[in-house]
């Protein structure tokens, strides 16, 4: 990802859930958000979501460290969301434009290994071209090694989730520069027992 | 929802997840499956999720019941995913269009009675006028007074689950009258703890 990319005044948005099956679900929520070091994004929750905002680099660095630190309790926990650039709208977040490009979690996190199963759609707004620059993100998953496959109304990627978050970036950020408005949505596993069985 | 619109030939698609905060999750998760009636759509399921295709008054009317089933075990349940229609692909499930109407779960199920608080999204693909679509889609959750907000990247809805699934239904069912390929992202929660302090 370049720096010029994440450099722009574009805003990025991240509206996800996190999701543990477990009865320790309120601890595991609040235990990941709090874990992740935020200082670099807008961040509202309410009791369906949470939505950050900021520069791409920091949104996709705290989705990997929220999901990450509820991953490592080793629960059955999922992050499912949207991401989302060029949405006609107000300004809520527009000062967190104005910071580094140092990420906040990278270092805390990059010896952490889990396998992140992940279904994901890309949705490119109002361009006849969609189809074809869906594909061409494909083609970041297949370089990069992730994909595993498409199945209907999405990809799917599988391995280490530092590489499952690197395409996902990587997708999105390429595809908002050739189209606007540019949304994503992500449903991103760990630890699932099903994974046994397939 | 008129019957001219659910006995068209166009397939549509609900990609989705349930998610019970609770340990019994697989009991909750094939549960809930396994007492909806699904006789009436394509499905499979995979270790992330669940897709089902087939005509619209079909698809809604199982995804209201999986989500009900789950949600009438008073836990903390969510059913997220994105309905899709008209996306270029293969023809899994076709046959599924030549049902008749009746709706295979409504009977067993209107008879409960659960708050649906919910975010949706709605994407209506390659059409320049996707904005006033969405605002077109929004007027009728107002007629319905089910809407109870906009948030960043979403709308709210709040009510019964009946009434939300119904606009749901409509405003994407009318979107799709405007336009060939519509999704839209549902995250609808049941039983959350969150909800006594908002």
């Amino acid at each position: 990802m370049s720096q010029s990319v994440c450099g722009t005044s574009r805003i990025v948005g991240f509206r996800f859930s996190l999701y543990p099956m477990s009865d320790q679900f309120v601890d595991v929520i609040k235990g990941a958000l709090g874990e992740t070091n935020t200082s670099k994004v807008w961040l509202k929750t309410d009791d369906i979501s949470t939505c950050i905002r900021g520069k791409a680099v920091h949104v996709f660095d705290v989705a990997k460290a929220v999901y990450l630190h509820a991953a490592k309790t080793g629960l059955h926990v999922v992050l499912n969301g949207s991401f989302s650039i060029g949405c006609p709208g107000d300004s809520d977040g527009d000062s967190y434009m104005s910071v580094d490009d140092e990420c906040m979690n990278e270092a805390a996190l990059s010896h952490i290994k889990i396998e992140a199963p992940t279904q994901f759609a890309l949705y490119p707004m109002n361009d006849s071209r969609y189809m074809d620059l869906i594909a061409e993100a494909i083609e970041i998953a297949k370089e990069k090694e992730t994909i595993s496959g498409g199945i209907h109304y999405a990809s799917r990627l599988d391995g280490d989730a530092h590489e499952v978050f690197s395409t996902l970036e990587q997708s999105f950020t390429a595809t908002q520069e050739k189209v606007s408005h540019v949304t994503m949505t992500v449903n991103i596993a760990a630890n699932s027992p099903s994974r046994k069985k397939v």
